[in-house]
């Protein structure tokens, strides 16, 4: 319900807003598994280029096999740093032991961790999100194959216009869809990739061995690996965000003229069901169009932050970089959370128009 | 830790960026609690107005002494109806059972269920954050005290300008805060008022004894009772958010300048530690100075929602409203976020200003 | 018309969303004169108080009276300086002559003239605001005279829920604007207030006179005269900044509810008149109903800035100052426009509610 | 100066933060200019395929030869239409004469006049764009041969980390620009289309020739023709301002930067000359380095709005689409300006980074 300070994964109200299948990529446990991921990509990675010895990779793979994070320390590690990444590291050491435990991690930076460990998982959302885009695209073909040419009325202004049908409509909300679909195939091919710079940004500490370690390393998570490291040029993050608030933005359009067309007095769509009401129980309320709109303007002042943490100070910016992770989950969710509320709303739908076209 | 989806309360990042005390006014139970507050004061004040029977009264007593609720259904519930109520007061009258059931929620509707059950947390939202200006300000004062004398730049547009002491700048930190406490006292005393209208927002079907039902409500709950419900009427809240942002924003503004202080070349500022950094452990970072950056720009976005969100459809908008619960509590655990923060910032200053003033 | 860079004062779009009396006051001569009355008022208090002679003032008063600037060279100015005042400075130090020349300005910074002159113009704005809320508020108050009683239904969740009467929604309109002109008095009382602190923003370089100085500043140009400068502390103008696009924001929302009432369909509100369409010439659009929404929306992103704006680098920030110049006006400029837009409107007003009520 | 209602095309302001090409685009002439261009077009492309008579093309033409806009009553128009369109269509009307006055604007609708008039527009501050895109690289490169070479300490987190090289922190400048060309060049690609719907969006009333005539005025006007109109779908433009937003936001990471390697105590760049200050002849500021801060704030917060923007209520919001009119001009502007403030700062770097390296 309402008022969870995480409305996004909070245990009543994400069933509204949220999406499932997106917080559980950004759960603490899911968060730490990228990043033991990207420690031991960099293992394997810097043995195979002689950086490391090839023993210090399966000391550490035994050690993840049965890692368990103490997580309270790594909540004072993360109070004491601004990262997690020093107190998982120092715990990764711990459990690797000697003499390999000094191979852990060795040349990477805590960004290099985390901003890999965001890029990973930003794949697996865009994967969620496509998915979704499809689904409503489905949903949206059979309802102008039930009711496209069913009567409508233009409205312009909030006023009506000239008679259209159905189809005209629906159209316009499918094709802004399509091309996001396009954009965030194009923006995450862009955005996730390998972040590895070491502490320069410039692979500097990896004598020379840089560019063949993360060849390595992004061929084993399945990541592009940029032509540089991009620790201060969030672009392409902001890019992807964009794309994704975007989508909230156009599911919105959709909840909002469905919203306005179910109501009773103007009845071009009709629900089957809808919320209920404590006052009132009969009454049916289009609430999945409603949680679009708010999906679709949280998102939208959400880009405000983002496109202003473009304004990263030198190597890297901790209030740039932190201000990033108070919204991008939340953009990740509140896009796929909007999909699958419109996806509900959508199979709700009656009639689309009038019969008599 | 770094991408979560709650950031302020996620079991690693909330130690960084959140606040315990807030946080824990905006979990499920919590908000649960809060709301069988209002349920019972309702069924107290109708009682003693002779609107339902005295029974009810203690039936519903009964039945909440031991209420444990279903949380699935209510996720299920507020998927539905958009809101957690009716399927929270559907649990309720089968808790309380025969033949009172239908006394429990009598007259109110679901909104005056979740606004009131808001503004009895941001009370206390209000407390901690008052309590946390008062460190702040006290450890200000100390500051002021050790170093208030010690020469220091003025600095405009970047640049060294004249010559100042210590005291100057701490003051220009320390007089918005004054004057924020005031404007929080003000906002809460206005804002955090019962909530009771009814499906119309009008009392109309307390059959005359609305009003008398909510002045025995606000004297249980300890609130102030508005003229009229404000159900579509959000200006208090926005206002009261507005404080809370701009706290975030004068926090901020002390961050931003200790972290230039605390810079190796200019030397203003000392810090008897800070964060760590995974590839170079003796680097000490001004990890607090930073956070109170992001969060600063994190909750003036989120002004962007609030306000917007006073375009507030018809007697109740459910996107409006919607909006509001995805930023609110956020914006409340970022105000007090900063604030903590700021009180760790502050406790590590070891010096400010040159010694030779 | 649409798509002017400037909406506010274009000669077309203006009409449409701004207001020419807001407009007035941020013309560059009318920015010009409020300069000059604060280099006036500088002068007369610095003689008075022995910091210049007398004879300064009466040569600054002769330069004054026909004094033109030259704005070529104001612009070259800015650009060079970032603010205009050290051009403006020079070419009212050339128009005085020797030997009062240097005199003029003697102990001032930029920021004291350019915060003075803004403070000058926002209490100005206030006025009109204040005037414009109170049209507003006499011509709901003849709605409600006129067609108070008439059947409406409460309508929630864009469905229909309770009946109610026509004054019902509209004290749900009037209350929130009542309130504003309370909060905008007091936000105005706080913000518009003389800026005087020198280049180190401590009165230093007055010689112990910039107090007495700084108490005639504020007799003469009718600003109260704050414990210190606020170069940096701007929580009073970001305040004030809230209070006008919370009006915005709450006549957005009787925008939103008019362009729902007066839908064909549902005929709640009925309108005299309208806009036009270039294709359907009968058609009536309700213009001012949307305009409003938009300046809403506008006006409560621009909180994104202003409220960020408070994370002000050390004695003057010229980026959170610039920033500040790029909104604040608009906010007021929208603020003034939505009231101008919502009282054209209102005019255009022929029925509220059912006659059968 | 500092304070003016319309920053981007103030007389004194502008020079700081505005672009003169960009600003000479969205004029009232200009955008008269540009509707007057889409009506020549539609005139001649709908004589061709016999939807007018020829002989109105040559009448319009001579019209449209000596055209001079009654600009009061356009302002007039706009206020009681929302769009200036049915105003200037009947001044060309007039203009035109009869028998020819209702061939004129034949089959078109307000938005296809104002959207086009803005696409054309948008193709040429993409041009200008990309021009100052291709300046600053070749700046940056220059520096690179020049200091490319020098120490310079990374900083993270405000704190200096590794030595690296000037060219190190440059191409993290210049990168990002690069990337925002192609963006640039994709999204006017999209977005830079003719608009064609008629009254009911669907090119209903053209009798069957409406895609041929779009073919026609797509040709004339040098803008693409999309499959459909775009009426209430504004994802491509609001795509388009995310880049701009964006190359704002990376021109100010730049900024922020400088400023902060300019600072005395760091020395990482000096600059030729800079800003004065009206108190401390002597002090140079670094004033472009805060202004494009400002603009890339001030972007980013716009952001909120465009995206907002696509909640667009059914086949043309009044809303949605003003609100598009008050910021996307302003981002255009921000953007170009935020260049070429950004091409007079580097224009004003003596040295980057230390000669020792």
């Amino acid at each position: 319900m309402t008022l969870a300070l995480s409305p996004f994964d909070d245990p009543i109200l994400s069933g509204l807003v949220g999406d499932d299948d997106v917080a559980s990529l950004f759960t603490p446990s899911a968060t730490i598994a990228a990043m033991v991921r990207f420690e031991l990509a960099l293992s394997r990675a810097s043995a195979a280029e002689g950086f490391v010895p090839e023993a210090a990779v399966a000391a550490l793979e035994r050690a993840c096999a049965t890692f368990a994070p103490d997580v309270d320390a790594l909540r004072q590690g993360t109070m004491r740093d601004g990262v997690v990444v020093p107190e998982l590291v120092r715990q990764l050491r711990m459990a690797t032991g000697e003499p390999h435990a000094g191979h852990v991690h060795k040349g990477a930076t805590s960004q290099d961790v985390i901003d890999t460990a965001l890029t990973l998982r930003l794949a697996e959302v865009a994967s969620i999100v496509r998915r979704r885009l499809r689904i409503v695209d489905g949903t949206l073909g059979d309802l102008v194959e039930r009711f496209g040419d069913r009567s409508l009325t233009a409205r312009t202004r909030m006023r009506r216009a000239m008679p259209i049908v159905a189809g005209d409509r629906i159209a316009a909300w499918r094709s802004p869809l399509l091309r996001h679909r396009n954009r965030l195939d194009e923006a995450t091919r862009d955005a996730c990739v390998l972040q590895l710079g070491g502490a320069a940004g410039n692979l500097g500490v990896f004598e020379g061995r840089g560019p063949a370690i993360a060849a390595r390393m992004g061929s084993d998570l399945g990541l592009r690996v940029p032509e540089r490291s991009w620790h201060s040029q969030r672009d392409e993050i902001v890019a992807l965000a964009g794309v994704l608030a975007m989508i909230a933005g156009s599911v919105g359009k959709i909840g909002q003229d469905i919203a306005l067309m179910a109501q009773e007095e103007v009845g071009e769509v009709t629900l089957a069901s809808g919320g209920g009401s404590s006052a009132m129980p009969g009454k049916v309320n289009p609430i999945g169009a409603e949680v679009v709109v708010a999906l679709a303007r949280f998102a939208a002042a959400q880009m405000a932050v983002m496109t202003g943490s473009l304004v990263h100070e030198q190597e890297r910016s901790g209030a740039a970089w932190t201000a990033e992770w108070l919204v991008f989950p939340q953009i990740c969710a509140a896009a796929a959370g909007s999909l699958a509320a419109l996806t509900r709303l959508l199979g709700d739908i009656d009639t689309v128009g009038a019969a008599d076209a």
